[in-house]
C-alpha cells in the first residue's frame, strides 16, 4: 500500500472508497452547545406543537392545521435554518440542519410538508434564483407566510424525469411564458402560494424551471390523492392550462431546469435519509418501552432472545445511519467552507457542496430508508397484535414510513445514481480509481499474509476487514466496468450489486471510526455496547458485500477468471468468528436498560 | 449412506430431515377435474362476488356486506369444504380445501372473515364437539346462517396463550358454568353467533373450551377495533360478566382448551401460509401488467434490469410456496386416509392428520406469510409513486398482508414451535434424529469425495446439494442439542437459526422434487424456466442456511471445535456458480410473456 500514499486524491464525494481509512469523523458529541439548542428547540417544536396533533393532522381532511404548524415553525426560525441572513434565514451549518430534520421526521404524518417547504420547495429559488427572485420570495417562504412546492413528476415522468410533455411557449409581445401540462404527487400543492413548474421551452431537449404562482389564471389543482400514509401532508395533482408566466420567472437559464432538479434532489436525500435517523430512534424507543411493560410466560417480554435480538438488529443499523449521516453533514460543511473561501455567497455555496457529495448522499438515502423501514417493522412485530392497532403508534409509522423508498427517486434509481456518478468522477479524473484498483490488482498475485489476520481487538479487526472490503469492492467495480464497458449500463443489476457493496463500505468505515473515536474518548468499559454494535455491523456488512460480490461475480466472470475472483472474493472477506448472540443480547440488554436510544 | 437405508421412518411430520429426498411430491397438475371444478367455483365466487365490492367492503363500517357475502359463500358451499357430509359439508380433500382458500385469500381485506369462519371458527366443535354440539352447530356454520369466532388471546395473554385469566365457576345446582373475563383480537367477534371461548375452572392448571352463544346474558363487545388492514372483517373485544353456560357447552373434558386450542390453530397455520400464496399471485400479476403498461426512458420499465431482478425474486419465493404448500396439503391427505382406515371418523381425522404435520405447517405459514410480505413490498415499488396510493391495488395489500406475520402465533413462535415439535419428536422415538446425527458425524471423520461436487445438471447438482444441506442442518441441530441441553429453551436465537434452516430444507426439498417431475413430464425445453427457478431457489436456500448455520455456530461453539464445524459447513454448503443475473431475466421474461404467474 506504501506506493499509493502520494497518490491519495483530497477528501471529496466517493474518495471513501480509494482513502485510506480516516483517522476521525465527526460524530454526535462534536455538535456545540449553540447546535445542540437549535436542536432542542425543533425537539420542542415536534414535541409540544405537532405530536399532540398528531391523530387529528392523521384524520382532518382540510389542512388547516397543517397551515399553522407551518407559520409556527416559521416563527421559531425553522424554515430557514442554513439560509444566509439577507433572506431572514439563520445561518446554521448543514449537519445542525440535519438534525432538526431528523427531529421533525419523528411526525411522520406531517413531516412532508415541512421536509418539502424546507427542501425542495425553497431550493430551487434559493440556488438558481436572480437576486430579485430571491427577495421576492425566499423571506416569505421562511416566515411561512408563503408555501412552496416542486413540480417535476408528470403521469408518464417519474424517474426518467426529463421526458416531461410539460410546454412554455414564449409569447415574445407580452414577454411571457404560456405552460400547459400536468404534474403528479406534488407534495404541498393543496397548502402552496409557490410552485416551481419544470417545462421544455418550445421543442428544447432539456427542461427550464419556472416559478408560478397560485392566482395565475389556468392554474388547477387536483383532488388531494388517497394515500396510504403521510395523511397531514397534501398531495394532488397540478394541471396548467395555458398558465401565462412573466419571463422574469424564468429560474436560471433557459434549459437548467434538469441541472436545478439533480441538484435540488440531493439535498432532498440526505435529507430523507436523516429523517430515517429520526423515525427508527422513535420507532426503537417505543419498541423497547412496549418490550418492557408488556409480560407473557411470565415475564417481560423484553428479556427473551427473540425480542432482544430484534431490538439489538435495529440499534446495529441505527447506530450505522447515524454515524454515515453526521459524517456526511460535517463533509458537506466542508465542503461549504472551503467554496466560501473561494468566494462563493453562502445560498450558493451549500447547494454545492451538497452536490459534491452526491454519492454520499444518495447512499444516505438509501440505507437510511431501508433501515428506517425494517426497524419500523421488527417494532411492529414486537408490539404483536397491537402492532397492527391504529391506536399504538406503529401501524401508523409502518404506513407513513414505506413512501421513503420511493421518494427522490427510488431507491433503485439512487443506487444506479451512486455508481454512475463514481464512474463519472473516475472518467474525469476527479478519482483515482483506476490506480487504486490496479494496486489491488497487483496483490492479488502476491502470497496473502495469513498471519495478520488473526486479532483479537474488535477494532483493530475491523480496520483490517474493512481494508480488505475496499478492496474486493475495488477489484469487482474495476473488472465489472473493464468487461462490460459501455453495455454496464444495461446491466443494471451489476451495478446494484456494486452500490450495495458501496453503500455497505461507507456504512462500515463510519461505524468503525466512530466506535474509535467514542472507546478513545470513554476508555474499554464505558465504550463496550458501541464495540459490541460495531462488531454486529461488521458482520453485517461483510456478509451483505460478499452476497453482492458473489452474485456480481458469477453473472460476469466464468472460467478461470472466476476461480481467481473467488479465492480473492474468500480472501478479503474474511472476519474473525464470535458469539452473536451474546453480543446482541448485550446491545439489547444496554437498551432495555437505558429505555431508549441513546448510542 | 447406505447403513441408513433399513432405519428410514416412515413418512411423518419432520420425516423429511432425515429421509431421503423422495421421488415425487404431489404438484398442481396432479389435482384432479373434480377438484379444479371446485377451486374454480371458488374463483367465481371471489372474482365475481367479493372483488367487485373490495372498495366498499373496505370502506363500510357496518360489516352488512361482510355477512351477505358469508351467506352467498355458505350456499355455494365453501364454508363446509372438507366436513363430512352429515352436517352438510362437501367432503373433499384437505389439499382442496387449501387451494379454495388460496383464491379466497386474493381478498385481502375479506378473506379474515371467510378463513376464521372456515378454520378456527368451525374446527373447535368439528374436532371436540360431542355429536349434540355438532349436530347444533356446524350446519348452520356452514350454511352461513350462524357465524362463529375463536376467544383465545386476552389482553395479557397473547403467544402465552395458557396463562389467560378468564375464569370459569360451576354451579352444581344450575348444571352450568359462570364465565368471566375479557378477550381481545377477536376476528368477526362484531358478526358472531357462535363464540368458543377458552377459560379455566375453578382454579385449573390449563385452559377449558366452552361454546357461548351471542344471546347469553353477560356478553358484550368492544368497539370495533381501528385496524391498520383487513377492514373488511370485523376484529372486537369480547368481555365476558359472569356469563351462564350451560355444562352441556362444554368442549370436550374439563382442561382440553389448550389441546383444543393447539391442534385448531395447525388447520389455520397452514390456511394462512397457502392464503400467502393468494396473495402473492395477485401481487405478481399486478405488477407485471404495471410494469409492462408503464413507459420510461421511452421504454416498458418490465425490459429493465432492475425491475426483471425483482418479478424473478417474486416469482421464486411463490414458486417454492406453492411446492411445499401443495406437497403438505397431500401428505395430511394421505395420513387421514390411514387414520380413517384405522377406523377413525372423517372429522376426526382430518384435524388429527393436520396435527401430525404440525412442524410442515407452521414452516408454511412462516415461509408463506413472509413470502407475501416481501412479494408485495416489492410489487409496491414496481408500482413506484402510484404504490403508495390507495387507487392502486398494492397499497391496501401491503396494509391488509401485515397481519399474516402476527396472526395464528407469530412468526417466531412459530419458529421456535417448529424446533420444539421437532426435538418431542426425537425424545419420543418417533423421529430418529439421533441416528441421522450420528451417521453424518461418522461421514465427517471421513476424507470428502470432491469428484462428486461438479455437475453440470442444475437437478442432479441440486440432489447433492440437499442431502448435503440436511446434514449440516443434522449436525447442527444435533450438536446444539447435545451441548445446550435444557437450556436450549432459553437459546431463542439458536431455536430460531436451526428452525430457518428446517424451512429452508423443506421448501427446496419441494422446489427440486417439483422441478424434477415437470421436467420428466415436459421434456427440457419446456421445463427450463421451471429449472432456473429451482437453481435461483437453491442459491438463496444455500445462502440462508450457510447464514443461519454460522450465526449459531459461532453462538454456542469455540476452539476446535468451531474449526471442525466450520470447515463441515464450508464442505456442506458449495454450489456451483452460474449467472444470477441471466437466469433471473429468463425468469422475468417469460413472466412478462406470459403475463401472469403460470410457474
Amino acid at each position: 500500500m506504501e506506493t499509493k500514499e502520494k497518490q491519495i486524491p483530497s477528501q471529496t464525494g466517493g474518495s471513501f472508497l480509494i482513502n485510506k481509512i480516516p483517522e476521525s469523523i465527526f460524530i454526535e458529541s462534536d455538535f456545540s452547545e449553540e447546535q445542540n439548542m437549535m436542536v432542542a428547540s425543533a425537539k420542542e417544536f415536534v414535541e409540544q406543537e405537532v405530536l399532540p396533533l398528531a391523530d387529528e393532522l392523521e384524520k382532518k381532511k382540510d389542512l388547516s392545521q397543517t397551515i399553522d404548524l407551518l407559520h409556527k415553525a416559521g416563527d421559531l426560525g425553522l424554515l430557514g435554518l442554513g439560509v444566509s441572513e439577507n433572506y431572514g434565514g439563520i445561518e446554521v451549518s448543514f449537519n445542525t440542519t440535519l438534525r432538526v430534520i431528523e427531529e421533525m421526521a419523528k411526525t411522520t404524518e406531517f413531516s412532508p410538508a415541512i421536509g418539502v417547504q424546507t427542501s425542495i420547495g425553497i431550493a430551487p429559488i434559493l440556488l438558481y434564483g436572480n437576486e430579485k427572485q430571491k427577495a421576492q420570495y425566499i423571506p416569505d417562504m421562511i416566515s411561512g407566510k408563503s408555501k412552496g412546492c416542486y413540480c417535476l413528476t408528470e403521469p408518464d415522468a417519474g424517474s426518467d424525469a426529463n421526458s416531461g410533455k410539460t410546454k412554455a411557449i414564449y409569447n415574445e409581445s407580452e414577454k411571457a411564458y404560456y405552460l400547459t401540462g400536468q404534474k403528479m404527487w406534488i407534495t404541498n400543492a393543496g397548502i402552496a402560494d409557490v410552485f416551481t413548474v419544470f417545462a421544455k421551452i418550445e421543442d428544447d431537449q432539456n427542461l427550464s424551471a419556472f416559478i408560478v404562482e397560485k392566482g395565475y389564471a389556468g392554474l388547477t389543482l387536483g383532488e388531494e390523492e388517497d394515500k396510504m400514509g403521510i395523511r397531514a401532508s397534501s398531495t394532488r395533482q397540478v394541471f396548467l392550462n395555458d398558465v401565462k408566466v412573466p419571463e422574469e420567472n424564468l429560474l436560471g437559464k433557459r434549459g437548467d431546469g434538469f441541472k436545478i432538479a439533480l441538484n435540488v434532489l440531493s439535498t432532498g436525500r440526505i435529507k430523507l435519509g436523516i429523517g430515517g435517523l429520526g423515525v427508527s430512534k422513535k420507532a426503537i424507543d417505543y419498541a423497547v418501552g412496549y418490550a418492557k411493560d408488556r409480560k407473557q410466560f411470565g415475564q417481560s417480554i423484553s428479556s427473551f432472545g427473540a425480542i432482544q435480538q430484534k431490538l439489538a438488529k435495529m440499534v446495529v443499523k441505527t447506530y450505522a445511519l447515524q454515524a454515515a449521516a453526521y459524517r456526511t453533514g460535517e463533509l458537506i460543511d466542508q465542503k461549504e467552507e472551503e467554496y466560501l473561501k473561494s468566494g462563493m455567497s453562502l445560498d450558493e455555496a451549500k447547494p454545492k457542496a451538497v452536490t459534491a457529495y452526491g454519492i454520499e448522499c444518495a447512499i444516505i438515502k438509501v440505507f437510511g430508508t431501508e433501515s428506517q423501514d425494517f426497524t419500523v417493522d421488527e417494532g411492529l412485530q414486537i408490539y404483536g397484535g397491537m402492532g397492527f392497532s391504529e391506536e399504538a403508534p406503529m401501524a401508523r409509522l409502518y404506513r407513513d414510513s414505506r413512501i421513503s423508498r420511493i421518494f427522490e427517486g427510488t431507491n433503485e434509481i439512487n443506487r444506479m445514481l451512486i455508481v454512475d456518478i463514481l464512474l463519472k468522477k473516475a472518467m474525469n479524473g476527479e478519482l483515482d480509481l483506476m490506480n487504486a484498483a490496479t494496486a489491488v490488482q497487483k496483490e492479488l498475485t502476491s502470497i496473502p499474509d495469513f498471519s495478520a489476520n488473526k486479532n483479537e481487538d474488535t477494532l483493530e479487526q475491523g480496520t483490517q476487514v474493512l481494508e480488505n472490503l475496499k478492496k474486493i469492492t475495488l477489484i469487482i467495480a474495476g473488472s465489472a466496468a473493464q468487461k462490460l464497458m459501455m453495455k454496464l449500463k444495461e446491466e443494471q443489476e451489476i451495478l446494484m450489486n456494486v452500490a450495495d457493496m458501496l453503500i455497505q463500505i461507507y456504512m462500515l468505515e463510519s461505524v468503525l471510526v466512530k466506535t474509535k473515536r467514542i472507546k478513545d474518548t470513554l476508555g474499554e468499559g464505558a465504550s463496550a455496547t458501541q464495540v459490541d454494535i460495531c462488531q454486529l455491523f461488521m458482520m453485517e456488512a461483510v456478509k451483505s458485500i460478499k452476497n453482492s460480490a458473489e452474485e456480481a461475480l458469477w453473472s460476469f466472470s466464468e472460467g478461470d477468471e472466476l476461480k481467481m475472483m473467488n479465492m480473492a472474493l474468500k480472501r478479503f472477506t474474511k472476519m474473525e468468528a464470535f458469539n452473536v448472540k451474546d453480543t446482541r443480547r448485550r446491545v439489547a440488554q444496554k437498551l432495555i436498560e437505558d429505555g431508549k436510544y441513546k448510542f
